[in-house]
């Protein structure tokens, strides 16, 4: 079968796309298309400098015998923005607020639209930290981390806090929960992190942050490295935080329980981009 | 800024796959490329006519002043059979089973790129069923269910086998599991479901189908329609199956726990496909 530049072009970027992270080389295209390098290479370098120019992440070709091309994903600055307002203008409707202080975000969480955006985002904070997972904590975080995990093309390791027959051996930690001050349990199959990983902890929501600290220990069990935190949404409402170093996307505060009302505002996400 | 017929095509490529199953307006493409609607046209052509000779999916355009382009991702029936053998591949591996005839499959729904192909793959089988959303059990149906909606543009709704405090007010119902036979719980939150929704369930593995039961009976309460059920992999090892009509990609039977030993075959998810 014979095909036009244009055919080409269409194909390579949607292969590219559903590849991200990852390497293909040159010659898959080559003998797909029964084309000379040099044809492929100059279909590779349209689509690289449309991306560029459309701010919709790298093409990074690597030369040589097995060389190819790798399609980064990113997001802009003004993208980002334009995703973190998204979330706060989301968070802002009205009967969000839970007793407790807990903002209610299974509909946000239930949203691929949305998690795409905000995966994309913190995929891009943290593109060059040379990572081999994504850790989350059930249940609601899973999505998300999916989220980062697909742009990042690296497996999604989900903590429990149940221990379940269908994990095989694990090994757990218990942890004080920073809000409640109760203890809690942590549990993580054995052999979905390999020791010595390097990863990063996605979740949706953190307050005093006693659910990441517990995560931070049970990594330490694992051996694991943690190479960042990145959180959708971080309560300020707490005296002392248990965690120092992360990233969050929006902030909330100033929680008024009887009145339904809070303030949220964008998190440290966005100092991120330059 | 001026765009040659090759970079628009990357961008509307990438722009379509990004948007699956959503109508997108031909205006938004000729104002950002400031073309006449007829080129912007012929473009589209290109992109549907490639997408079509690559079996990678469906590019609707419809006509008149509110018209546009709808990109329907699809799976052919070769690259679903890959993806089922690929499946079964995986489940053969040792150390696979474990204690009372459960699969380790935690690994397989912590993998994006397995995910992505088997999320298409099921959304390909219920694409035409005029869907609201994608049910699923927590914990590991989520990812697959995140996978499946994010092809059909859908919101994911998540029952729980806990009450969390931030789900909000939930309805539950109790329900008596297939192979344990103990009374269980299951919680749905009220406002993830609006009443009269047609859904898809969707979960990583089935015994008696006691889980989906309870699905089925909590779907009554929210007064949905469950248009179909999907399972990654369905065991045989059972007397009497509670769900009749459902899909799935793998089949397990003759399990031997003792010896780990068991049989890994194709379930019926490639009989949807012409």
């Amino acid at each position: 079968m014979r095909f036009k530049r244009s055919e080409r072009i269409v194909f390579m970027t949607q292969y590219l796309m559903n590849h991200p992270n990852e390497l293909v080389p040159l010659t898959f295209f080559v003998q797909k298309f029964k084309q000379a390098k040099s044809s492929i290479s100059e279909d590779v370098q349209i689509i690289k400098s449309t991306f560029q120019k459309e701010k919709l992440g790298t093409v990074i070709t690597t030369a040589g015998a097995s060389g190819g091309v790798t399609y980064k994903p990113m997001m802009s600055k003004e993208e980002a923005r334009e995703v973190v307002y998204d979330v706060i203008e989301r968070l802002r409707e009205k009967n969000r607020l839970l007793p407790g202080g807990y903002l209610f975000l299974s509909d946000l969480m239930g949203n691929p639209t949305l998690l795409n955006r905000v995966g994309k985002l913190i995929a891009t904070i943290y593109m060059d930290e040379d990572l081999d997972a994504v850790v989350t904590i059930a249940t609601k975080g899973i999505s998300l981390a999916n989220a980062v995990a697909g742009v990042l093309n690296l497996p999604v390791v989900v903590i429990r806090k149940d221990n379940k027959v269908t994990e095989g051996s694990t090994v757990s930690i218990n942890y004080v929960s920073g809000s409640t001050r109760k203890i809690e349990t942590m549990v993580l199959s054995k052999r979905t992190l390999p020791e010595n990983s390097n990863v990063l902890v996605v979740d949706d929501f953190m307050r005093a942050g006693g659910s990441i600290n517990g995560v931070m220990n049970l990594m330490n069990e694992f051996k694991a490295h943690v190479k960042g935190v990145s959180i959708l949404v971080e309560s300020k409402e707490v005296e002392q935080r248990l965690i120092e170093d992360y990233t969050s996307l929006a902030r909330l505060s100033d929680v008024d329980e009887y009145n339904q009302q809070f303030t949220v505002e964008e998190g440290n996400s966005l100092d991120k981009f330059s």
